[in-house]
C-alpha cells in the first residue's frame, strides 16, 4: 500500500448491552444474572478507502458507562495520528497510552483504564489488518519476527523473557508455518463447548446439550460449578454419563472459593475425571493457586480471563500456578500485550486455551490462537478455543464452527466489526430495545437489570 | 445517639484538580508532571444533625472524570440506604458494592472501580464518626473486636489469616490502648518527609529542604530516584552530607526498573545506608519483589502505595516480599479493606508505614496508622507515616505536624472534608480556576496539561 497522509478523524463510543440476564445464559457462581455489554469503539479515519477500526471491551452490564467513559478518556491521544504511522507500529500507541504517566496511576495496567487501552489497540490492529488485506491472524502469522518483537513491551518481564528469548522462539515458530496454515485452512482449530454448563440450567437441558455438542464434533465440554456440592455432584455425574468417558469435561469455579475450599471441592468432583478446574480462587491469588495445583493433580488448573496482565502471567508462570492459560482479548492491553503474553506461555511450554464467549470474543481470540499455532507454538495439542453459541449475529464476520472446530477467518481484519443494526438496537439507554424497555412499569423481577 | 430514620439522599460527585505540575511538586521517575486531583463524593442525609459523609480518590489528573463516573456507577445502591444502619455496619456497604455482580467484571476488587468503592465506603466511614462525635481513629479503637472483625472480608485471605485469629490479635492490642491513646494525645504518631526529595528539584533546593526537615523535627526523609544514577549517586551524596549518619534517608523509585535493574542499581547506592527502597518495580510484582529484597538487604523493600487489594497483600506477606507495608487510603476497598491489611501486616509482624502526600492522603492515614498503634500492632516502632507539606488548606482539619509528628486528630470523622471555596475553584473544568486556565491561549509548554 503507498504511503498516505491519512489520520484518525474520529474516536466514537457506544454502550451496547444485550438482555442476556433472561434466559440465564451466562450464569455461574459468581454472576447470576449478566447482561453482556461491549463497550465498543470505532477509530474513524480520511482513509481514501474509507477503512475503520473496531474494537471493544466486554463487560457484564451495569458499569458499561465508565468502561466507555474510560475510553473517552484516550480520545485525544489518538485523533489526528496518522494511519500509516498506527498501521505500522501499533506499538508505539500502546506504549504511550499505557505509560501515561496520569492515566497509569488509576491501574496501573490493570482495570477499567486498562481494558479500555486494549479496546483501542486493539481496533488499532484490526484497522491494520484491514489495511493489510489479511485477517489479523495471517498478519501476524506473516509478520518479521524482529518487527513482532517490537512490538512488546517487556518492561517487568525481562526476568522471565528477554526480547532476545522472545526472537529466537518467533523464528524457531516460523519453521513449517506455511504447512501449519495450510492444516489450519483445512480443518481450523479446535473448541470446546461451554453452553451445555451454565449453572442456570437444569439437568434435562444440561444433558440434552452436552450430547448435542459431542455430536456435533466437540472433544470438550464445561460445566459452571462452585454454589453448591451436591448440585455439583450431580450435575457432573450426568454430564459424565451423557458424554461417555472419552470427552473431556472442564469444570469453572468462576473465582467462587478460598484455597482451602478449592481443594477440598475439587477433590470431591475428581471422580467425574474432571480435565482442568477452571478459575478456582482470586485471579490475583498466584501463590493460592500454585497450592491448589499442587494439591488437586492430576486435575488441571486453568485460569487467566481475569488475569490483569503480563506481570501477573509471568508470575503464575514463574510459580507454576497453571496447566492451562486463558488469555482473553479484552481484559489486557490488546495485541501487543498478548504478544507478551503468547510469548511467556510458549516460553515455560504451557498450552494456551483462550477464553472466548461473552459478545465477541470468540470472535477476536480466535486470531490470536491461529497465530500461535502457525508461527509460535507450533502446536493445537491439548489447546482449543473455548466456544459459546451466543450473540454472535451481531457481528458482520462471525465465527464459523464446523465439526467442533473453528474455522480460519479469511476477511479482512480482527473480526471485531459490529453490524449497525445492533449497535442501533441494543445502545444502552437509548437504543430502540432499551428504549422500549425501561418505558414498560417496572417489576421486582425486573429490578436493576441492565441498569 | 438514638435510632433514626435517616437515608442517603444525595451522592454528589466532583472532579476536582491542582495545578501542581507548575512547581514540579510531586515529580518522580514515573510521574514527571502530576496535576494532584481527586474524584470527591459526599453523601448527603436527611439527618436531623445534617450529618454528611465526606470521601475521595486521590489521582494525578488525567482521567479523574473516569474515577468520578465509577462513582456515580454506584450511586443507585448508595441511595436510600439507612443512615443507621449503615453507619452501625459499613461492611454491609462494602460487600454489597465490591460483590455486585456486575460491576466486579470490571476489577474484580482492583483499578477504577475498586477505588470508587473505597470513596464511597470511606466516606461511610466518615459519616459514621461524625455521628458518633469521635475522630476515625478512635472510633475504631473502641470499637468492640468482635464487630471489628465482622467488618473484614476474609474472602481469599483464610490461608493467611482467619476471623478468629484476627479476632486474638484484636483483643491482644485492647491491652493497654487506654494508656497507647494518652501517649499518642500527648507525643503525636512520628513521621517522615518526602517533601527535600521531588526529582524535579536541583541540589540547592534538596539539601535545604532536608537540612529544614531535620531541624523541624523528622528523623526520616525520602529522595525519589529512577531516572538517572548519576543523579541519584550525587542526590544521595548530598542529603546524606546535610542530614548526617542518623538520619533514615528512604530511596523511591516509583516503579521504574525491572528486577535485575533494581538490584543493580540499589546496590549501587547502598554506599549511601538508604533506609529502604520503594517501589523497586512493578506493584504487581510479588515475585519480584521478594527476589529483590532477598539481594539488596540489608537495605529494606517497601511497598503498598498502588498494590490493589488484600488479595496481593497478603502474597506480598506469604512470600517475604516486603520489609515494610505502605498502605494507603485510596487505592483500595476502603476502611474495611484496610482493617484486612493491617491484620494481616499483624499476623506477620511488618511494619506499616502509610503512604500520604498527594490530595488528602495525610488527612486519611494518619486515622488508620494511629489506630493501629493505640488498638492492633501496639508499637510505633519502626513506623512512620509519610507527610508532604501539600494543598492540606484545601482541608476543613488539615493535618497538625508538630516536631516531626503527626497530631492525633480530635474533631469528629475521617478528616476528609474538603473547604467548599477550593471544591468551587478547582472544579475541572468549570470552576474559576480552571475556566480561567483553559480561557488562555495554548503554548506548547502546557499542551495536555490537566486535560
Amino acid at each position: 500500500m503507498s504511503p498516505s497522509s491519512a489520520r484518525i478523524t474520529a474516536v466514537d463510543t457506544h454502550d451496547i448491552r444485550f438482555p442476556t440476564s433472561r434466559e440465564l445464559d451466562g450464569s455461574d457462581a459468581m454472576n447470576p444474572d449478566p447482561d453482556y455489554s461491549a463497550a465498543y469503539v470505532v477509530l474513524r479515519t480520511d482513509a481514501a478507502d474509507g477503512a475503520e477500526g473496531h474494537g471493544f471491551v466486554f463487560t457484564i452490564g451495569r458499569g458499561n458507562e465508565v468502561q466507555v467513559a474510560a475510553i473517552d478518556a484516550l480520545r485525544e491521544q489518538v485523533l489526528g495520528r496518522s494511519v500509516d504511522e498506527l498501521c505500522g507500529d501499533p506499538g508505539s500507541l500502546s506504549r504511550d497510552l499505557t505509560g501515561d504517566s496520569q492515566l497509569r496511576w488509576l491501574g496501573p495496567e490493570k482495570g477499567v483504564m486498562h481494558m479500555a487501552i486494549g479496546a483501542v489497540v486493539n481496533a488499532v490492529w484490526d484497522l491494520a489488518a484491514k489495511r493489510a488485506g489479511k485477517p489479523l491472524w495471517r498478519l501476524l502469522a506473516d509478520a518479521d519476527p524482529a518487527w513482532l518483537v517490537g512490538q512488546v513491551d517487556f518492561r517487568y518481564i525481562t526476568d522471565a523473557l528477554t526480547p532476545e528469548e522472545a526472537l529466537a522462539l518467533l523464528r524457531r515458530g516460523r519453521e513449517g508455518a506455511v504447512g501449519r496454515a495450510a492444516t489450519l485452512r483445512a480443518r481450523g482449530y479446535p473448541a470446546y463447548a461451554t453452553s451445555p454448563g451454565w449453572l442456570g440450567y437444569g439437568d434435562e437441558k444440561l444433558t440434552r446439550l452436552a450430547v448435542e455438542a459431542v455430536a456435533a464434533g466437540f472433544r470438550q465440554i464445561k460445566l459452571k460449578v462452585g454454589a453448591d456440592l451436591a448440585d455439583d455432584m450431580r450435575r457432573c455425574r450426568a454430564a459424565r454419563a451423557a458424554v461417555g468417558p472419552d470427552i473431556r469435561i472442564a469444570i469453572d469455579a468462576n473465582q467462587r472459593w478460598n484455597v482451602a475450599e478449592a481443594i477440598t471441592w475439587t477433590r470431591a468432583l475428581a471422580e467425574f475425571r474432571p480435565y482442568w478446574i477452571e478459575e478456582p480462587t482470586s485471579p490475583d491469588d498466584i501463590l493460592g493457586h500454585a497450592a491448589i495445583r499442587e494439591a488437586v493433580a492430576p486435575v488441571k488448573v486453568a485460569t487467566g480471563e481475569h488475569t490483569q496482565n503480563r506481570i501477573v502471567f509471568k508470575q503464575l508462570l514463574q510459580a507454576g500456578s497453571l496447566d492451562i492459560l486463558q488469555l482473553d482479548a479484552t481484559r489486557v492491553g490488546g495485541v501487543n500485550e498478548n504478544l507478551a503474553v503468547l510469548l511467556l506461555a510458549a516460553r515455560f511450554g504451557v498450552p494456551v486455551c483462550p477464553h472466548a464467549g461473552g459478545v465477541g470474543l470468540c470472535e477476536l481470540v480466535q486470531h490470536l490462537a491461529m497465530f500461535d499455532f502457525v508461527a509460535l507454538s507450533g502446536t493445537t495439542d491439548d489447546r482449543v478455543i473455548e466456544y459459546v453459541d451466543h450473540l454472535h449475529g451481531h457481528f458482520t464476520e462471525p465465527v464459523v464452527i464446523r465439526d467442533g472446530h473453528y474455522t480460519a477467518p479469511t476477511a479482512p481484519g480482527f473480526s471485531a466489526t459490529m453490524r449497525p443494526e445492533s449497535v442501533a438496537e441494543f445502545t444502552y439507554p437509548g437504543g430502540a430495545f432499551w428504549a422500549a424497555e425501561l418505558a414498560r412499569p417496572k417489576t421486582d423481577d425486573r429490578k436493576g437489570r441492565g441498569a
